[in-house]
């Protein structure tokens, strides 16, 4: 396992840690400021920027995009947003290649309102990923698939282990073709009993794009947005890292946090501070 | 799959659905009054009762008792907790005897507080299960093993799929000697890609022994609290129902429902009417 004292150019830090309270060429500047060698912007922090101007910014500062955050949900109630969809997936990606992003974040979408389908909604997740694996191809951003927590399994992810996301991954690109994989983040799958087999089973296949860390909290108080700093809960983080690179994961670690109540009420520079502390530390 | 329609006797009420605020006894007695063929009490709520009287009450009103919840929690920090907890549960599969109880209900803890070793509690998991086995026969009362959702892998389950349950009695019982089961509870399943296949393998291996239910809310506010009455939610009932009987249980459907904000609230005859209607009509 890589050392990472003293090596924040391997540490990444997704712009959601800091809860999107100020511009993104500000929140690239901090991230730039504080040693890290990448960053992982969400698409609507796009939306007052210009995706070129701001990958210049990133460039310019020598920072890696670990990740383009996330696509557009794929699962709809009928075919025409189904499409629609795919499209707006589609429009991402070619944003995901001007910003030189390392893999285009794919948290895949719940089951479409109202519906009890989860079978019928995995069944067009598949066939989404299959149609935009061309783009992604075209675009040479590889599409990393981000197996979610079963908690999220009704509204945000049909796609709740890193199984299932590799039998996507051989089911629609058996040949490999290196433009699909998975992000494997230890908040969605640090329970799983078959997590170290997975992990073991991605290498193998050359799947893993992406590797993200925070915590669990023993006393979460909100599905989405407790999160914990990587040591304040009950993941084994050195563990799970370790079991990513020996299965040949040689990425940036990224951290990504979602913590209204706390991380996102403090000094942006604070919080910086403290994700540098625990990833040479805890991580 | 059977027609629950007009067989209320096919169905059970935990008592946890009803909030617990009113005594055991009132509680019983509310619960053959809707019809119900089945009940499952629990341990805190014996405090004040004797279970002897008790189990002679749910006799004479004909109920079964479908499950006793549940198990004090098995992983500890150190062996005297470790085997203070054995004993525990040894006195309680007693008094799951004298209730009759079909299973005694296996909820098996989280991680230690402060640990980080999910490896080292699913082994005191196993470990335990195979000391409690021998009472259990004795007793005669068959420990279910209950999956939990992965959300409360840290504090509640380190237990948390059905194959995981599985592979855990294949091997502390390899023999399948009667005493060793499992308990699907669909809010804990639903989201499981293996689920369908792990149902079936329950079913050839034997070790079906309770069928819980309630519905997994769009929106849910609070990870322990807020589950749904059936048919409020995303899960498709019926196809698990169909699953499981087709996988040969022939045993009660118990509803099981926490809902602090909701369910709680409300009459508990209310309750139970539409835990029958339900039941009848989205089961």
């Amino acid at each position: 396992m890589r050392n990472l004292q003293g090596r924040l150019d391997l540490c990444s830090i997704n712009t959601a840690t800091l809860g999107h309270r100020e511009a993104l060429s500000v929140t690239i500047d901090r991230i730039a400021a504080a040693g890290f060698g990448g960053i992982a912007p969400w698409r609507h922090e796009m939306e007052n920027a210009n995706v070129a101007d701001i990958a210049r910014q990133i460039r310019a500062l020598g920072l890696s995009v670990t990740g383009y955050c996330r696509s557009t949900y794929v699962p709809a109630a009928n075919r025409a947003q189904f499409k629609a969809n795919i499209e707006s997936n589609k429009a991402a990606l070619r944003d995901a290649a001007t910003l030189g992003a390392r893999c285009f974040v794919m948290v895949v979408g719940g089951l479409p309102e109202g519906s009890r389908d989860l079978n019928g909604a995995r069944a067009q997740v598949i066939e989404g990923i299959a149609e935009l694996l061309d783009t992604a191809r075209e675009c040479g951003v590889p599409l990393a698939l981000e197996p979610l927590h079963p908690m999220y399994a009704a509204d945000r992810a049909v796609l709740n282990t890193l199984a299932q996301a590799l039998d996507i991954c051989a089911q629609v690109d058996p040949g490999h073709g290196g433009f699909l994989g998975v992000a494997v983040d230890v908040y969605h799958c640090w329970w799983d009993p078959a997590l170290q087999a997975s992990i073991g089973r991605a290498g193998q296949d050359d799947r893993l794009l992406a590797f993200h860390v925070c915590d669990w909290l023993r006393e979460t108080r909100d599905l989405l947005l407790d999160r914990g700093m990587m040591g304040d809960g009950g993941i084994d983080l050195a563990a799970v890292r370790s079991d990513v690179e020996q299965a040949g994961y040689d990425g940036l670690v990224e951290v990504e946090i979602f913590s209204k109540e706390n991380w996102w009420r403090r000094d942006p520079d604070e919080v910086l501070r403290i994700c540098a502390d625990r990833l040479q530390t805890v991580c």
